[in-house]
């Protein structure tokens, strides 16, 4: 029996999980952040470290080690060589650890270093061939064909691109707030909704909060609820926002389907991130639209966390040696 | 015969012009920037003080004093009514100052204190009355009637607005240009443009410029050139950028129009900053669709600098007594 790590290390946590060759996860642990690029490769280690520790002593009395033969970390901001030669410096850090009961037999294949969407893809489908559509305050589409090929639209960040992403949402809803104030555009219940939110005694406030408090890119998109509120509640002006979104990730997804997938292809399109939740039914409107344009297309909910994808992504590894 | 104080406070210079009542300008003096939210009080009245002395110092024998009736300071970010007690306050210690050969003579009606857009609109058009569309790293559009009523659109920023300004311009322009990348929107040489422009081997290091060396407003509003020199050679996509950001702008001074004016009114609309100067003829394409609207309206260059204005608008307060 093999046994191998999936992580899945992100800005407001890590997870790890244990898993072995049957696909069973033994063991699950957390901790908190690990994006190096923020925190410092100090900190996102002891986050890993601590997050393999529990997965680990979940599943194995606290006397006895391990074996572990492939590991797969997947993490947020991992995309030029230079990252991954970070992150590799960082398992290594992992097999001198005194600390855990691991004996370590990984390989240079059994050590897999990705981004985030990748294991949250491979997690949200089961296997490794769809598209995940990942939409929280920022937005990225990735696709991953049967040959292997992947194909990634967006993921640019919040100023150079995010179409469709809560913080984008959130925006386009402050400035149509703005631009009603002005008399430029239609009147909006946006401007009354920011008002009461943030508590404001006049809609140029806005100004205060978002430049002299000097909100931030996750604040910012924590607004994005507000639009959704006032888009299910039947303004106007809020569903034009979300329906721009819907256009936006609809585009995205559709370039990544046609850049790799052979027209007709049957094949599930995961959407993760917060802003499916909303109560707009951007989701629906998501899947309606891809349905019509692609008929073999199924949009789904995650079926597995991206840690558990991560874990696949490992046991793979091994079969690929 | 009267002397006043005009000064034109920004971000990056102050300048200050001592004048007559005939509109004689005597003297001019400039300075380091005098933005206090960003740079503090003392260094905003150092700077203030520097081009007054400069400005009294080319017109006046070093051993004379000379009485100031008058002063009107036009400064950005000036808006709410705490920003106006702060300059207030700065006044004061301008008029204890040991270093200025002033004999002040001021009245609480003889110091204005306002936005620099209201000193750009009386300074470019000459008069009290009109438009100023103020087109630079942000944009605003600020109109005054006869009967002195003021109508302001725009100005929320490089988040909440700013539309049709340098950033919006440089940021879209990078936005269509990874997009062409991705495969999600139609070819365009600003991929091309960028990549030599910034040296990049790659369009995706737009990453690495924009977020790892975290450049800011300025540095991004810098790159609307790019966009504009691309429309100027018959790219599509950037003559699209180009287009939005007129669009912008013309809806933003129809709207100062049709609040402030009665219809048919003659008026002039003058246009300040840098994004005027492009070569992709952003002026002439505004001054047409303005026109086609507003036949009675004129659009104009600054006939006059914004200190000038504000030297303007101290002498008003005179008259207003």
């Amino acid at each position: 029996m093999s046994y191998v790590l999936g992580i899945d290390g992100g800005g407001s946590k890590t997870v790890c999980v244990l898993m072995d060759d049957s696909h069973q996860v033994l063991g699950c642990g957390e901790a908190g952040p690990s994006n190096y690029q923020s925190i410092g490769i100090e900190a996102t280690l002891q986050s890993i470290e601590s997050a393999i520790y529990s997965a680990v002593n979940e599943a194995v009395e606290i006397t006895k080690f391990i074996r572990i033969e492939a590991i797969c970390l997947g993490l947020a901001g991992i995309s030029r060589l230079a990252d991954i030669e970070v992150v590799k410096g960082l398992v290594k850090k992992l097999q001198n650890s005194q600390v855990l009961p691991i004996i370590w037999a990984l390989q240079s294949f059994s050590i897999v270093i990705c981004n985030d969407a990748l294991i949250a893809l491979v997690g949200g489908i089961g296997h490794n061939v769809g598209i995940v559509v990942a939409v929280g305050t920022g937005s990225i589409v990735l696709g991953r064909n049967h040959q292997g090929n992947t194909k990634r639209v967006g993921g640019w960040g919040y100023i150079l691109g995010d179409e469709g992403s809560a913080y984008k949402i959130a925006v386009a809803g402050m400035q149509a707030a703005l631009k009603a104030y002005d008399g430029r555009e239609i009147a909006t219940s946006l401007v009354e909704s920011f008002k009461q939110h943030l508590n404001l005694t006049n809609i140029e406030d806005l100004i205060e909060v978002i430049y002299r408090r000097r909100w931030g890119v996750k604040q910012i998109a924590a607004l994005a609820p507000i639009v959704d509120l006032a888009a299910a509640e039947g303004d106007k002006v809020a569903n034009i926002i979300i329906d721009d979104a819907v256009k936006e990730l609809v585009k995205a997804t559709s370039t990544v389907i046609d850049t790799i997938f052979i027209p007709g292809s049957v094949l599930e399109v995961v959407t993760i991130g917060s802003v499916w939740q909303g109560r707009a039914k951007i989701h629906n409107r998501f899947a309606t639209s891809i349905i019509q344009k692609f008929p073999n297309v199924k949009v789904i909910f995650p079926r597995y966390e991206p840690a558990y994808g991560a874990g696949l992504l490992a046991l793979q590894s091994l079969d690929a040696k």
